[in-house]
């Protein structure tokens, strides 16, 4: 077996292992009984320390030093170059921390997490401050042994958005704060409540809304045949190769059911969407956390809230739900289309939610600049509340503890939130370009030419080129947060009469 | 860290790749979609290749080699000694057997399985035959390895039935099917159908059996906080410590599901009740496949087909069946114990059960002992289904081909099904004399004295006994399968005129 080979044959054997990784974290959120914690925690940790072990080998480093060879390396194809290049930086990101760092932070993680959930309950932040200051400490220590560009928090950018600094990212989010912030503060001072009142007053039985949302991913191109839907009390979706499985949650007194599934399921038709040939490949997976959300984002916000799939839907509906008879396919879109402040950023709408992930970024920033010190980020979060959307939260509750990132040491993660609904923006602003008649498509309910651009122009080719890269190759240019302003100026200005 | 401590150790770490690999595989038999049966059988490879890895390493043997010097094990209480002895007999059963012949018995498993399912589809015997062949040849040769008491089929029954021998067996069985045998025969001579049509021509509502079988398990003492209920195509229990999990099928046409269910909350009850001290210990688990079937069995049998039982049931079922109200109790006893002879095991009444196995033990101990080929199985199949229950199977399928084990190459479990319904006669047998009124607590749904009973003398002590020390300390005696025969005399007289 060649030096290649043998790296392809640990890229399966990790991608077994953290297959099965993923079936105990998906069965934990849907299916495992309450009293099982304990045992499902000590399997999860036993499989993640036979994954790292596997990972940072000395067996692994040889492989991998062998193929970084200047020799070695001009005998490669350029998938294999890339090959090479993915997981030399997974092995390089865990082999440089020391071991017992990393069981550290992961002791720190659990404490952290059961402390959140007290501080949370009790809308107590001092509960959890000791907790982050110990998270921030030790993430510093991370940052200088993994290496960054510019600064420490670049670490941890690149571990979920590969390729992006600090730096970088400001450049992008501060003319898109300022153009964000002054469209919703024009909208709000408008105080107008655009659409009917479709659901008040209304109820939606649960049953039918599961039918008509497991109707729903199967027309937008989810697979059933390698999947399923369940439910959750937050929404995710596991890829897992060959079955990826999506979960919804439902509330009776609204169909915001409706707009999680066509999130869960855009996630799902990128993983459903990667190559068959590259599963276990160091290639087969997503380019970046911030890709992954674009398509979740571009198919519950650019079809799913679109005018033209409420053409299509709304009947549909309709039928299904009785009541909504009484009121207009015009209505309903300006209903779920409102913009309001909320202290909560999953309940963000499409104008407000990059403040809620901008808010953040400029805390970690702060944090690892060394500008604020954890003890502040209560009183910071407030008065970015206050200067971004006009509201400040009373308890941390709804503030600074929302989140559970941070218990987790998830530093670095909430930008990617944000990029997501810039690249898809920057995307659909392309699709509707190269596909005729895109719109009136989405209003005949077929969605095959936009599924399958999306699989051909991205999934498919799973983390060849680093997000930057494949932003270049789809859009002709590099990430433009004018195409997400823009987006919402068009779609926003008729409903809000700005 | 003591060595012994290193024991109990690598002994967690087992059971924690274990109790993953069992979570993969309740899944498979219950969520996963169809499609995704590739990426599934690949990581449970993962899984049992790092499951053996660790058990067969050299640091496990020596750790187990210094525990087993007589100057060490001076130094253990009984509770240390019996946890080394465990493991030692873990390690040993697969540390002796050479890498290469587990990979061979892995492929030639795969393929047999595959094979059977076509043999079994289109019932032709050939098809599996030289798979049958196959599994037959190398199987001979693990058991060189391994090492046995008399005879190679030793090995096997060692595996299933620790400290059993084919010899043991044969004695037990070989009075208890002249029994059976003549039992059965008298029965089937009187043509007689006892009870009434309580099931024909009526449909019982799938969704109420589920409820009333859910309620059912909680009444048993199955405890939902550490378990759940799903549907399975074939019934089974998957213990995996603080979750122990159940499966039920249903059938519209008839209440068959409340025996599937109180059988396999037997299972259940024996897995929650080990002691929650002794998760991931070497001694935590069951005593042997004999011992978990005879507390399914003997929830079942012994509870769930009895007088009181129905006397307490058949009311409850009267309420949520309404068709069952035109039939009595007596006839729903009578109706739920009617014995016929069947090709099929699964189906197999309380009489001829032990029957079915006899037959599968004979023709095992044929194969091993040199006296059968793998090519006669079919006719001797076909002339023991004559010689014991007075017909023959006219295909394969419902013959020689119905049951997955062989294909498994798992020779040497059919016995512990039969020894199963054995112990549980003769446990059931000295509870009666223990707890007074038993029957009359079973009448009055109150399942907790035999419930704890079992609790405290069977399954609070792992596998800590040996089957044959633990028959003895219950019942004070050896295996007798005489409270089999004497059981069903007593039941079947009355019901059948005998």
């Amino acid at each position: 077996m060649s030096t290649y080979e043998d790296l392809l044959d640990i890229s399966q054997q990790l991608r077994n292992i953290q297959r099965s990784l993923y079936l105990l974290a998906w069965d934990e959120r849907t299916y495992m009984p309450e009293g099982a914690v304990e045992g499902r925690s000590e399997s999860k940790a036993e499989l993640s320390q036979l994954y790292h072990k596997k990972l940072t080998s000395e067996k692994t480093k040889k492989i991998i030093d062998e193929l970084n060879k200047e020799s070695v390396q001009a005998e490669l194809d350029e998938v294999q170059k890339a090959a090479v290049r993915e997981m030399t930086r997974d092995f390089e990101r865990k082999y440089k921390v020391p071991d017992e760092l990393i069981k550290e932070m992961s002791k720190v993680s659990t404490k952290a997490q059961s402390a959140w959930e007290k501080a949370r309950e009790n809308s107590d932040f001092d509960l959890f401050l000791p907790h982050l200051e110990k998270h921030v400490e030790l993430k510093k220590e991370v940052a200088e042994y993994i290496g960054y560009e510019n600064e420490p928090y670049d670490a941890f950018v690149d571990e979920y958005e590969p390729g992006f600094t600090a730096d970088k990212i400001e450049s992008i989010f501060e003319p898109m704060k300022k153009d964000l912030s002054s469209m919703a503060t024009e909208i709000f001072s408008k105080e107008l409540e655009p659409g009917e009142d479709v659901f008040e007053g209304k109820t939606f039985s649960v049953e039918k809304q599961k039918q008509f949302c497991k109707s729903l991913a199967e027309e937008l191109g989810y697979d059933y045949k390698h999947g399923r839907l369940d439910d959750a009390v937050h929404p995710f979706t596991m890829g897992m190769d060959d079955d990826v499985r999506i979960t919804n949650r439902y509330n009776e007194e609204n169909l915001k059911s409706l707009f999680s599934l066509t999130h869960e399921t855009g996630h799902a038709l990128y993983e459903q969407g990667l190559p068959s040939d590259w599963y276990g490949h160091p290639l087969g997976r997503r380019i970046s956390m911030g890709y992954h959300e674009s398509q979740s984002r571009l198919w519950e916000n650019f079809v799913g809230r679109s005018k033209e799939f409420i053409d299509y839907i709304f009947p549909k509906l309709c039928d299904e739900f009785s009541s909504l008879q009484e009121n207009t396919k015009e209505g309903f879109y300006k209903r779920i289309n409102r913009v309001k402040p909320t202290f909560i950023r999953v309940e963000a709408d499409e104008v407000t939610y990059n403040l809620h992930i901008a808010l953040r970024f400029d805390i970690e920033l702060g944090l690892f600049r060394d500008e604020i010190e954890p003890e502040e980020t209560k009183t910071v979060w407030e008065n970015k509340m206050d200067e971004y959307l006009d509201i400040v939260p009373e308890d941390p509750a709804n503030g600074v503890l929302q989140d559970i990132h941070w218990s987790a040491g998830q530093f670095g993660y909430f930008p990617t939130y944000a990029l997501g609904n810039l690249y898809a923006a920057q995307i659909y602003d392309t699709v509707e370009q190269e596909l005729d008649g895109l719109r009136e498509q989405i209003a005949d309910g077929n969605f095959d030419e936009l599924r399958n651009w999306l699989k051909e122009n991205i999934h498919e080719h799973g983390r060849k080129y680093k997000a930057e890269e494949m932003t270049k190759r789809l859009t002709g240019e590099g990430l433009d947060p004018g195409y997400h302003i823009e987006h919402l100026s068009e779609k926003y200005g008729p409903i809000y009469e700005l």
